[in-house]
């Protein structure tokens, strides 16, 4: 992947940029030393590199604001970085980029149990959000898969999902304000604490858009109470298409589980062998699970059973214990550390409608067969987000462009069903060049005029979400226009 | 409430201009004639009229998309109107302007039921959305008093609510995409069926938005399966303090009832005598609704009956039978027509955080007492918007003015405790002098940039929203910069 040639002017004055950031930071907040840039040189997309300039570590909004103005003023780029967690090379540095990091930003400001709601420092992970209220009985819905490590301004940054957003929503389902600090470093409120915020609702523009925009320093979650317990069941069926019809014929019902995961033949096989959950051998599995107090569990669960044994399944279990709840989750859960033991694999991550279902397994199927690569499958059937994994062999020379090629058209293939190039892991690095095989030129032209409004010199997160080409010329284009 | 001056040279082009609109719309679809344009010369706001230049009465997307191309050319005014049923003015005419009316765009498009959507022309009523899918088991969620006759163009237009928002959302958390058409005759979508659309997402700051960055014309809504039952549960309480504790309660207890309605004594009174609902005479009656199966009801409401006792209600009473729901229900829902029995009345609107409810109540009560004249409350506790009626005789000198005086003060209280100037009927003409005690001069001039953006020479229903003053000086200086 191509990256922009660092701006010389900007290395030649990087002791004038550094001292000027010491000052107004707290002694520690400045990195500079290339024995120490080094720990922010990639994100969890690990195939790229680069240190950067400077990290700086704030810890306050007003200290964000402090580090935006002078970057500002300097003319350099800045690379905002919650946990580091991004697939997509979200947070990847430039040689002449300061990193932003909020990590030391993860105090918990407000909670209020009434209104329902938590205001936190981005830098705070996702589950620890759920950490500060379950002693009172609450909990923050969206659940990553990376929800131990991943910090809230990346979840902002990726609108991030999980397990449970078929019954909860996405992160912009569950963000209810911000702080947010603009690159010449305005702090501008969006939102609040209530159902009915005033003046234009900005939220969604700042939701999912990658650190192009602002740097979100603080959050208003809304928090939910606890259900009382939650079931899982177990669905085996011997073809992708009637797995996927049960999945529409369980919507329709008008149940709403709480979470509906779909894996395939190569993702069951690799999870049975690493977790020993009591996974059925077949073609499609389905994991459903209902929450609730034990009479609406049997309840809902009496009719999602009654859906199933219409669609002959091979395998139908309703969990009977705690333990075997565990069991279950825990093969989902281990799906990719469990790809990892057999072979090298890059996660996808794409959205399509869910009745699109079988359809694009199949054609996935035949493109794996074309490409000679395997692909395992999981999906969320809560918000169409697919998750393929292509497994490879990093050793091999060729086999990762091999899988780079064959994952550009899975995601291609996405978009052509309807769906679209990401579901929650962002655009970042690694899929700015299809964003054409999205949009139309008038598409692109108005995603970047939004750019231009918030981030004029086009300083945030440089070389993302846009084909390098376009972001560089507009960049060229703006600084003229100055 | 006043009017800007109408622009002359366009009032000596109106044949000119009328003659360009009837060549690219149907037979019958544009109204010129005095006679006719008297129609469209007010809306729920009756205080306020005035017929406009013309009224077109499009049937599609291309029809919408060439009206505004012409006014954008011959730099004429457009007022979006939906079914007209604005309590705020929102879709006042000014003498200079094209009234663009989409009651002619009712049609279903697209039906969805596994991804569970519906696509609507924005003409359609909020009542006919559900009609259009109740029969397969499905409704939509919002559900303003009006529902019966208003359109989704303008529940998209104010982000209107309804009774059962605290489980469902308003307008923004049901509505999936829109087509909308730009001042200049672009065509543009924005979102989509499904959870992760691509891109930007800018539908949140269109919805909302009050007509003032763009015509929808058609909207991709989510519907829903209709609940088994329902069962409401009246509680009566002998002070607005207890009552609004007790909704707090139920709230924390992690019970979701699809509806909690409050209203006080005056409001209490006049619904009675008008509808014989059977409510106690008591200071503050909470009406909570939940649904689901049978077995779901049971449990719920026995856990919130259990939290009423706890508060010491005066009544506690669960409705025995569907006759006994209806006849509750209809008690809350003639509560408008209860006043206007009495008095004549403005209906406010305006939001708070649920918790401060007490304390707004007590103070309007006092605001009451030192205005003499009555006010009766009705809230929904969902999303924390109150609709405080002040009842007045317009037939007395000075008494409308009394009136708005004493509404301007309440909305203003709303502020200062959290909440903001409009829950669901928008800002319209009504509250655009109020925006100033909202927002400050650098959140006005944000806003005011963003309508630059869409609208850039302010043609979108002029006069609304923005202060007078403020969005004629901005419209004059932007045709200057062009």
């Amino acid at each position: 992947m191509q990256m922009p040639d660092p701006d010389a002017s900007i290395l030649a004055r990087k002791g004038h940029i550094v001292a000027r950031l010491q000052e107004v930071l707290p002694k520690g907040a400045v990195i500079s030393d290339i024995s120490e840039t080094r720990a922010y040189e990639c994100d969890a997309l690990t195939a790229y590199r680069c240190p950067p300039l400077a990290a700086v570590l704030p810890t306050s909004t007003q200290d964000v604001s402090a580090v935006l103005r002078i970057c500002h003023e300097e003319g350099v780029p800045v690379v905002p970085r919650g946990a580091g967690t991004s697939l997509a090379g979200g947070a990847l540095p430039t040689a002449d980029s300061v990193i932003l990091g909020v990590a030391r930003m993860n105090a918990v400001l407000e909670t209020d149990y009434d209104n329902r709601f938590i205001r936190v420092q981005t830098g705070r992970t996702n589950l620890s959000v759920t950490g500060a209220v379950e002693e009172n009985g609450f909990f923050y819905a969206p659940d990553p898969s990376s929800q131990l490590a991943c910090a809230i301004a990346g979840n902002i940054a990726m609108n991030s999902g999980g397990a449970h957003c078929l019954k909860y929503g996405v992160t912009t389902n569950n963000l209810l304000g911000a702080t947010v600090v603009l690159m010449d470093g305005t702090v501008v409120e969006m939102g609040g604490a209530h159902l009915d915020a005033a003046g234009l609702d900005l939220l969604g523009v700042i939701c999912g858009s990658e650190g192009q925009l602002s740097v979100v320093t603080e959050a208003t979650l809304r928090i939910l109470p606890k259900p009382e317990g939650a079931r899982p069941v177990l669905m085996g069926f011997d073809s992708n298409e009637v797995a996927g019809a049960c999945v529409s014929d369980i919507i329709k019902a008008g149940v709403l589980p709480v979470a509906i995961e779909f894996m395939d033949r190569p993702c069951i096989e690799a999870c049975e062998a690493f977790a020993h959950a009591g996974y059925p051998m077949c073609e499609a599995l389905l994991i459903v699970e209902v929450e609730g107090s034990p009479a609406e569990i049997d309840e809902q669960l009496g009719l999602i059973l009654q859906i199933a044994r219409q669609h002959n399944p091979v395998e139908l279990r309703e969990s009977q214990s705690e333990d075997e709840s565990a069991r279950i989750w825990l093969g989902r859960k281990s799906a990719f550390g469990a790809m990892g033991q057999i072979n090298d694999y890059m996660c996808l991550d794409g959205t399509i409608p869910v009745t699109a279902l079988p359809m694009v397994l199949r054609r996935i199927g035949e493109l794996s067969k074309s490409y000679g690569l395997d692909v395992a499958n999981v999906f969320h059937a809560g918000d169409g987000n697919m998750h393929p994994l292509i497994l490879f062999d990093a050793n091999k020379p060729g086999d990762l462009e091999l899988c780079e090629a064959l994952g550009a058209d899975i995601l291609r293939l996405c978009v052509e069903v309807g769906g679209c190039l990401t579901g929650e892991h962002g655009v970042g690095i690694e899929k700015r060049d299809l964003m054409v095989d999205q949009f139309d030129p008038a598409d692109m032209e108005a995603q970047m005029a939004v750019k231009d409004v918030f981030d004029p010199q086009w300083l945030l997160n440089p070389a993302k979400v846009f084909p390098l080409a376009s972001s560089q010329s507009r960049r060229v284009a703006r600084l003229a226009a100055e």
